[in-house]
């Protein structure tokens, strides 16, 4: 039996499944600290017995094998995690092989294994959610890089008249300060999920997604893009946003990927369940 | 001995060299059409006979070796080269292990190994000249990927005041049309060498690479930044761009790379020669 831990910023999701992906049990608890939530996790490997563990983890976290502070928390707005050990404290509870990595790396590995990109080599894979971020796995592993990339914090073209505030405490035009879920809210002062469909937001919004998403892209080329995160259960969004790529792209398809945006672009097949299928593949790979 | 092959669209460089990195002999032709340039090429290796070659070439060009199309150039304006099967021609002519990436990931490979980034783990090598590419390399190993990243389409914003053309046949505002050699010329109506230093292009130009580096440096989260081609011959334009990109970051350090900018964005050691020395690497590695 394998283990998976999808370490969000409000959610602790954790489960047991087999080889082959499937979730057999799992638990969930708020995400509130380090002293409350350790036990949970602990408890719940304990009573569930596993062989190994793949962890996909908020971030800033070190996914660095060579480094001291792999596995550890780095300097998060979240007071109480900031510099927390997560992987070593959970390998000196429980004594097993664990490995951790990026949540959105993690969930890119559950959808290419198991989900919208299993016939790819590629795999792009970003969230828009409360926070934006992006993984890519190659050919079913993660790229031996010694960071995560951190997709959410390059630059977007405001839409002229667009003069709503950013939701990035560094960025005023960044990917995840202007077209988050929260940055969505700052701009129309209500909740995304209560702008209708035909809502001008959701132009603005499909072409923001479009520009992050095209930056990475160019700079991944990969051949399947999986977009996620909350924000994605808006059934309008992903048509536009293809056809914003489309109109970026302006006839520029120097490889297959480019020229078939409409199966290259996808939701993820796995749904919310992409990041603890997504860390068992990663416990089997250990 | 191994061999070395530096395709690029003005000219084609051979080398051979030994397992070091060392250039012993090299030769140059100008790129004019694959009916004049591949027997140059069969010639030079009939006459130094070498073990293996690693080939960098311009792009478009597949660097799938799974695909019937590697080490085939693409859909290159260059009609002489479109759809020509550079590798295969070749090794039909040579008859020994030749392997093709594109110019940028070889000039990549040459610096992580012998040139400026020997120490880091992530290098990405960004040139800025007659085109604007980059490459990417891990663990002084090329990315797995199918298709090479085109770095060089990635958005940019304008300086407010700056409506020179775009040198981009499809894009208004990227990367290469904005910041290229062509388009530092098609802005001031003077070819870039003859602008002086204090010359406000200069400031423009940080500005826009800046931009360009920051998007892939977030891809990619290297460890080592190193930017090439003949723009970068400038010598006030390294401290501008390094001070753009800490306006950018504005704090945003979430790994040491980024807190160290200083030392992280360096000019190519190897010069003019990371290209070639790069095919020795790659040739060793066959």
């Amino acid at each position: 039996m394998l283990g998976s831990i999808e370490a969000g910023g409000t959610k602790m999701n954790c489960a047991i499944g087999d080889e082959n992906g499937n979730i057999i049990k799992q638990a969930q608890f708020q995400t509130t600290s380090p002293a409350e939530n350790m036990p949970q996790l602990t408890n719940f490997f304990i009573e569930n017995r596993v062989t190994a563990i793949g962890i996909g983890a908020f971030g800033p976290v070190s996914i660095d094998r060579e480094s001291e502070l792999y596995g550890t928390i780095l300097d998060t707005p979240k007071l109480a995690w900031r510099f927390f050990p997560f992987l070593k404290t959970l390998k000196d509870n429980l004594n097993i092989p664990i490995e951790l990595q990026s949540d959105v790396n993690v969930a890119a590995l559950g959808e290419a294994v198991y989900g919208a990109g299993t016939e790819d080599k590629t795999v792009l894979y970003i969230t828009i959610g409360t926070g934006i971020g992006g993984g890519v796995v190659v050919n079913k592993q993660f790229l031996p890089t010694a960071q995560h990339p951190e997709m959410g914090h390059v630059w977007i073209k405001r839409i002229p008249k667009d003069t709503a505030p950013s939701n990035c405490p560094f960025h005023t035009d960044c990917f995840e300060g202007l077209a988050s879920g929260p940055a969505i809210e700052k701009r129309w002062n209500t909740n995304a999920k209560n702008l209708p469909a035909n809502h001008i937001a959701w132009e603005t919004e499909a072409n923001y997604i479009a520009q992050g998403v095209y930056q990475m892209m160019l700079a991944h080329a990969p051949d399947r893009i999986i977009i996620g995160g909350g924000v994605m259960k808006q059934p309008q969004l992903l048509p536009k946003i293809k056809q914003n790529m489309k109109d970026q792209l302006n006839g520029y398809t120097y490889y297959p990927a480019l020229a078939n945006l409409d199966e290259t672009i996808v939701l993820p097949a796995l749904g919310e369940n992409a990041g603890l299928i997504g860390g068992l593949v990663f416990a089997s790979q250990i």
